[in-house]
Formats: structure tokens, sequence, C-alpha cells
């Protein structure tokens, strides 16, 4: 995010220096493929035995892998209001209180939504003359005011919400659901370069979220069943993109930045994708439920081919733009060269609702709380750490480590398997840097709102566009506010 | 190596038909490295998160990747035995009867080894012409009928047993130990490439095996620790290897096979490498005990950048090169051309000593037993599946499930988490294969005479070569002939 906006800034800077070309007026396009719950061992490039993302695994070739990028939640809707508005969910407002550490997101019946507070990296675009488009999954609130149109976007196609059901229920409206295949950019790419206007197109897809589906050309194509389908599909999609972009000749004019909204849903089994080697999956704030398979790919810009690691999170991104945004003499400070733009380590935040649970500083991390799900979700079936179990972390109750932290060398133990002893001097010269790191981030933490804690039947999209035409406008409820119900 | 006999078999039938240059007299060079201990998420390209290891990742890139490749053994000599041998330990003699299921090797004070009925990979070169020198670690039997003179190969530095200890102690003689930065193979290619003289060159280096070491130039370079350092430095000698192959400029005529001998030693913890998605480790029959980071390499023969699905193992070469031995016309029916050679899908039998723990069939694998290790071993700190937990699969006594074997889709669930339930329709389709390929294999098993059965401190190296100048050999001990224990 502020990614971007900086290194639109960066760009900037260079047309005065060098004379850029006129195209796009000079601006950098930006393209955030942002994948639904695939986790970071599903691209061949990333390990995946099967190999079966050659136009992914290609983005890597000619772009630059980041194996240690992080969303800013394991979890969709905060992890998104995180990319695009550059600021932690416990900031933004994507989390609830109503019960402690507990995952939330956006169902249909959620009363809040992204805060007009909130500046989104489409807003700040539209300052420089760009168009932004989002095709695909919103999930930042889906009455009116919280709707992309309200918040620097031009154009929408997708829907509000998640595609999962219950569908055809007269008590539960039915949410648009858009195969992936009808997901395309490229229209708005071309329209874009035909009018030499900079573009933001962020493609936010739906797959590979269950249920699962793909379209009819990729069904049974992957060995790993129908995931593996639906990967297949996504892949092709972005090899349609970045094709398209070389096409028309502006690839050296467009940062493309791959990632994933957080781990893949091991819960899901077979249904869900693979987090590699990394424990657990989405929904916990072990590796496996935030790091994700990220690649950034410009040609011309990015050498190709590279590795780098940044310990980096959107979280990173809160102080930069914030300086950015008040202080705008600032910008060199933090963004002199893409490097420098990208590779500043900054402490990772890992929180799951309202609760910080662990932090990373360098490639140590410790967890102030572990906790996987609760007995009672485990004892009905659901498991986030299926086949895991590592003594005190995959715990079945929230367990509190905030005074002697459980440390890891993500480093050397990327499963976090193996706990640093806390009487070693290795644990006695890390946890200082930890503190300090915590106390810092705590003392200028404002909270925002919370967005997340109540529900009301009566906010369901129960009369989408069109549904008089048709007949099928459903009754609106009473209204019947109240406290959202949230297990994880 | 039935697969580097057979290609030698259709390279010569293609020089007879395209007239091959006439180098190495229209000979293919071989080259093996053998990793020790070296787990199949430990390279780069395999998905190792800090992508240490560039020079293996540019020998994929120039080469095939074979991710579903198979030693024939989750331990280092019976693996090693079956890779020069083409034939699983079971009929080569690396196992033991001492107890039923029980992993063995070949420690210094061993009575068996490499038996003489065996017919070794350099033995069949050498019929053709080849000179053969294998480089490292031996581990096929110490005793002077058991070396590899006896056994084909023309040259030999390194060791005949492991390098691990005690050093110094008057009861147990030491073994020597060559750092991997002297075992270097470039002055026997040089000097086979002078001589126009095709050669076999067995790079078995003795790094990663534990204890942990890396030479002054690699120490601390890894971000993994010791661990990295001596991935490191493997890395920097297979850069070296295949660097001189195309400086000499004899690239094209020299097929590089990179793989490893069993799975990385996840029991060694922190000082172990990594099995990537895989279950277990070393000593298990589990993915992660078996399945190994390969990589075949020959410019301008092997396409590069390919990826191979091969579910293959030295097993598959068994009878590929009885048939080529016994029957030598017979030879274009397994090896019309490279891919011919290598993709043809045959099942795969783990075994644990002498006990047939698993068979896997196209993507389906069935446990007929399942162990990780022993609850006393466990209770000592021994796990071989640290922070892992599958039901049924991961248990601390050996579990007979032959009557209803343990099924899993190795594409779609490669962590062997997920069992396909017995009263699927799935299940009843496939196990009847899996009991045909089992009862084929049983039907034509002739075991070989177990080889690791006996030991007797009087055969252990107290006098090696040298000892009398300085001065320290040791006295030989009365023979004391006795079953070897192995708790594993």
């Amino acid at each position: 995010m502020a990614l971007f906006t900086l290194c639109l800034v960066f760009l900037q800077c260079l047309v005065a220096i060098t004379g850029y070309p006129k195209d796009f007026n000079g601006k950098t396009n930006f393209v955030v493929l942002l994948m639904d719950d695939m986790g970071w061992g599903d691209l061949g490039v990333y390990g995946e035995p099967n190999r079966e993302t050659p136009n992914m695994d290609q983005m890597a070739a000619e772009g630059v892998l980041l194996p240690d990028f992080y969303s800013a939640n394991p979890l969709c809707s905060p992890s998104r209001a995180s990319l695009l508005s550059g600021r932690l969910p416990i900031r933004n407002g994507f989390y609830t209180t109503n019960m402690r550490g507990r995952n939330a997101y956006t169902p249909q019946d959620i009363m809040g939504g992204i805060p007009d507070y909130e500046i989104l990296l489409p807003e700040i675009l539209k300052e420089h003359g760009y168009r932004s488009k989002i095709i695909g999954k919103w999930h930042l609130g889906q009455q009116p005011q919280y709707l992309p149109h309200n918040h620097g976007f031009d154009e929408f196609f997708g829907a509000p919400n998640c595609h999962f059901g219950p569908y055809n229920n007269k008590n539960t409206p039915n949410v648009p659901v858009y195969k992936d295949a009808n997901m395309e950019g490229i229209e708005f790419i071309e329209a874009q370069t035909q009018k030499s206007e900079p573009f933001f197109l962020y493609w936010a897809a739906d797959a590979t979220h269950g249920p699962m589906y793909a379209s009819k050309p990729f069904l049974g194509k992957s060995a790993r069943g129908l995931y593996g389908d639906a990967v297949i599909e996504l892949d092709y999609g972005v090899g349609q993109i970045l094709s398209t972009l070389k096409r028309l000749g502006i690839a050296e004019q467009t940062l493309v930045f791959f990632s994933s909204d957080n781990g893949a849903a091991t819960y899901a089994k077979l249904e869900g994708g693979s987090n590699g080697p990394f424990l657990c999956g989405k929904e916990t704030t072990f590796e496996g439920g935030m790091r994700e398979p990220t690649i950034a790919w410009w040609p011309g810009n990015i050498p190709p081919g590279k590795v780098r690691f940044t310990d980096l999170g959107w979280e990173y991104f809160v102080m930069v733009l914030h300086h950015f945004m008040e202080h705008p003499n600032h910008e060199k400070r933090y963004c002199i060269n893409f490097n420098a733009c990208v590779f500043v380590h900054r402490p990772i935040f890992y929180y799951r609702g309202d609760l910080l649970m662990a932090v990373r500083v360098g490639n140590y991390k410790a967890h102030l709380w572990t906790w996987a799900n609760s007995l009672e979700e485990f004892q009905k079936g659901t498991d986030f750490c299926p086949g895991q179990n590592v003594q005190n972390m995959t715990v079945r109750q929230q367990e509190d480590h905030s005074q002697q932290p459980l440390l890891f060398n993500l480093a050397k133990d990327y499963g976090e398997k193996y706990q640093i002893k806390p009487n070693s001097a290795e644990y006695k010269s890390v946890i200082p840097k930890i503190t300090a790191a915590v106390k810092e981030h705590l003392d200028h933490l404002k909270k925002g709102e919370p967005q997340l804690n109540y529900c009301d039947d009566a906010v369901m999209n129960w009369a989408p566009p069109g549904c008089k035409e048709i007949g099928q406008c459903l009754p609106i409820p009473p209204s019947n506010k109240q406290l959202c119900y949230w297990p994880h």
C-alpha cells in the first residue's frame, strides 16, 4: 500500500530528474493481485510439490520473491482493511472486543465497516490522477457508506461479502458470486492504457476461499483436486494480466504485487491449501496464519529472479504512510529507492482480534499469547493445526506468556518448534528488544472504534439492485442489533 | 544407477545412429552428487524460506526437478547400497532381522557389508571403459572385502564409515574425517577429460550428517546456523563441479544427478534439516523419511527448467537393471530415450529394516505398518516427528494395518494427514491395486542374507594405514561376535 504510494512518490522524483516517458503522465500503475486463503506453500516457486503454478512461478522468475512478507491479520476482512489503509486492524477498527482475542470479519449482518477517517490507497492515488478499480471481494462492510465507491474506487465489479451460503434461503439473502474467469481486469487495463491515465487495479479474486469451485476449463486439471483446480485457474488469470501488460508495452510502468490475505485454511483439510513448512494456518498467529506467498514484479525496475527478506508487513507501512501524509517532505527519508522503500526492518505485530499475540523483531518471534482454537470447537471437528502439535503453542485455551514470552528464531526454526530456553544468554539478550518494541507500539497505539462488535439481520442485502425487476426482493426484518458471535 | 546404465546404453545407440562426438569414446560421463541427511525442504528451489542454495537452484533451472523421487530406505547405509546396486536393501542384504522393522546401518563394529554377488554401478561401467571414483562416505562395510576398490571403484578418497565419535577414545578407533572443501572432484574430472576417458564420479559428501561442521569460509554464512552453513558449503561445491564441467566444455557429455540418501534428521532438531511439508524424517517411512530433493542436469539433453513426476525410486531400477543384465537386447524397451528411461511409473516400496511398511502406487500410498519411534526412546528425548502428530501414524509402537491399510492420496495430501476412509468408493477401488502390487513384489522377492545382524569390536579399524609410522596403532581386542543393537 504505502509501498505503492511511496514508490509513486519516488517515481515522481525520478521524473523530475530523468524525464520519465510521458505515458500515464509519468506515473507508475499499480496492480495488486490478492489471493484469498491461498497458503505460502501453494506456489511451485514456494515449494508446492505438484508444481502447478507456471505463471506465478514465472512472475517470480521475472520479479522478486519476498519469502517473509506478512499480512496484517490471519483473517480476510481485517487483513484487507490493513492492505488498503496501511494500518493495523487494531487501528482501523477491524476487530471485536466482544471476547478477548477473537477473530472477526464482515458477514452479511455486520453493522460496521471501513470508517470514513481511514484514508485508503485509491483515495490517495485519486489525488495523483489515478483511476482505481476493484475486481472481486471487497469485504470491508456491505452497507452503502462502506462500499468501494465511497472509499476512493472509481469502479467495482465483484461482491461486498464472502460467497459462502446458505444460498436460496429466504432467511439469508444471496451474495453475488462471480467466477474467477469473469473477474478479469484486462479491459480496464486496456481502457486506461488507451486513455494514458494511470491506474490502480485491485484484483481480489474470490477463489480459493471455500466453498471451492473452478470454471469448467480448469476442472480436473490439478493433481490436488478441486482446491488445486482453483489455484490453476488463478494462475491462468495472473498469467493473462501479466501478458496483457507486456502486450501493451506498459510492463515497465506497472508495479504488480502478488500476495494473499491470510494463511491457507488448514481447518478445511483437503479443501484448503498448504502453508508449506509453517505452523498451523488461517485464524492463527503462528507463521502459517500470516506469512504470505508474495512476489513483486516490475520489469526494468526490479531485477529479475531475486529474493529479498523483509520481515515486512503492512504494519510497517503505517508509520511510513503517516509520516508521508503528515509531513509531505519527509518521503525521501523512507523511499530513496525501491529497495529502501521495501527493505527497512520493522517489528511485525501479530494480532488476533484485540489481543497482541506475538511480535517479530529481526529473526526473533516472541509469543505473548498462544492459542490454536477452543477445545469446544476442536471437539466439534474444527482444527486450525491438523497433524501438528507443539507444546504450549497449539493449545486449546488461550495461554498467557506475556511475562515470559515463548521465543523462536524464525530463520533457523520457521516451523516454530524449538523454543529458545528462557535461561539462555540468547533469550536474555533478545527479550529486552522485544519488550521495547512492544512498549513503543503500545505507547503510540490509538485503537480504532471496534467495527465488528454488532450484528443486525436488518442490514443484510435483502433488496439488491435488480430484485424488483424479477420480483425477488425480500422483506427487511425489523432491526435487532446484537453482539456478533465470534467463536474463533 | 540403472538410470545411468541405461541412459548410457541409449547414448551408445545414439552414437551408432548420429555419430556422436569422439570425446570420451562417445560415452556419457556420470556424476552423482549424493547429500547426507539433507531434506527435501533444504533447497531454495524446493521452498526453503531462507533461499541459501543459489547453485543447486541454478542446477534445477538448467535441468529437471524431480519432486517425487525416493531413496530406497530412510537410513544411510541401506539407501547407499541400493543406489549403487539398483536393488532394495531387503534384496542386497542391507537390513537386520534382529528385531522386526528396525533400521540398521554400518557402524565401525559391523561384520557385514556389500555382498560380492551384488553388481554395483562402477562394475558395470568398468566393462564399458569407464573409470570410477568415490569421494566421501562409502558406508557399505569397512572390512577390506567390502571396500570400494573391491566393488568396481578405481579411486577412493574418503571414509568407510560415518564421522561421528567418540574421537580419541582408545576403546573406539578414529574414523578419518575429510571436510567437504577437501572433497573436491575437480582434479579427477580434469584428469579424465584430458585422457578423454569416460568417468563416473560418486560425490558422497560427508556433511550435512551430524555432528555438524562447516569449513571456515562458510562459518556463520547462513541465517539457519551451523546446519545452514554446511548446506551453503555443499552448495558451493555443487557450483564448483558444474562450472568445471562447463569450463571444460563437457557439460553436454555429462549427466549429473543430485539427491540425498534419506530425509532430514528431524530428531536432531535445529542441527538437522527440513523436510518441507512432509511428515517426520530420517528413519521413518513417512514422506519426510524417503522423499529426496532431486535434480537431474544434462545440458543439451535434458531441457532446462522442467519438472517431472516420477514417483520413482531406486527400486524401480531393480527390474530394469535385471532385465538389462539378463537380457542385454531388451534395453530399448526400457530406455528408448531419457524420458522413457526415467518416467515409467512403478510402485515404491517403503521398507524399515525387514518390514514392508508402505507402498505407493500412482498417487496413492498405503501404510501397512506405522511407527515413529519407540516410547522408550521418545521418553529419552528422541523424536522422529517433532511437532507433528497424526492419529495412527506417528505412533510409539509398531501398528499393524496390513489387513486394512491406511490410505492417502499423496498428490492432494503430501503431508499424510487425511486418511481416505475405508468405506469410501475411492478406498475400495484403490486397495486392490495396492494389494496386487504387494503380492507381485513379495512373490518375486528373494531376500538377501541380512548383513547387519552381527557386530564384533575386533573388526573395527584399530590399525589404519600409517598408524605404524606414527606409533598409534591400537591393539585389536579378541573377537566377540554378537547381535547388533538396533533401537530404531
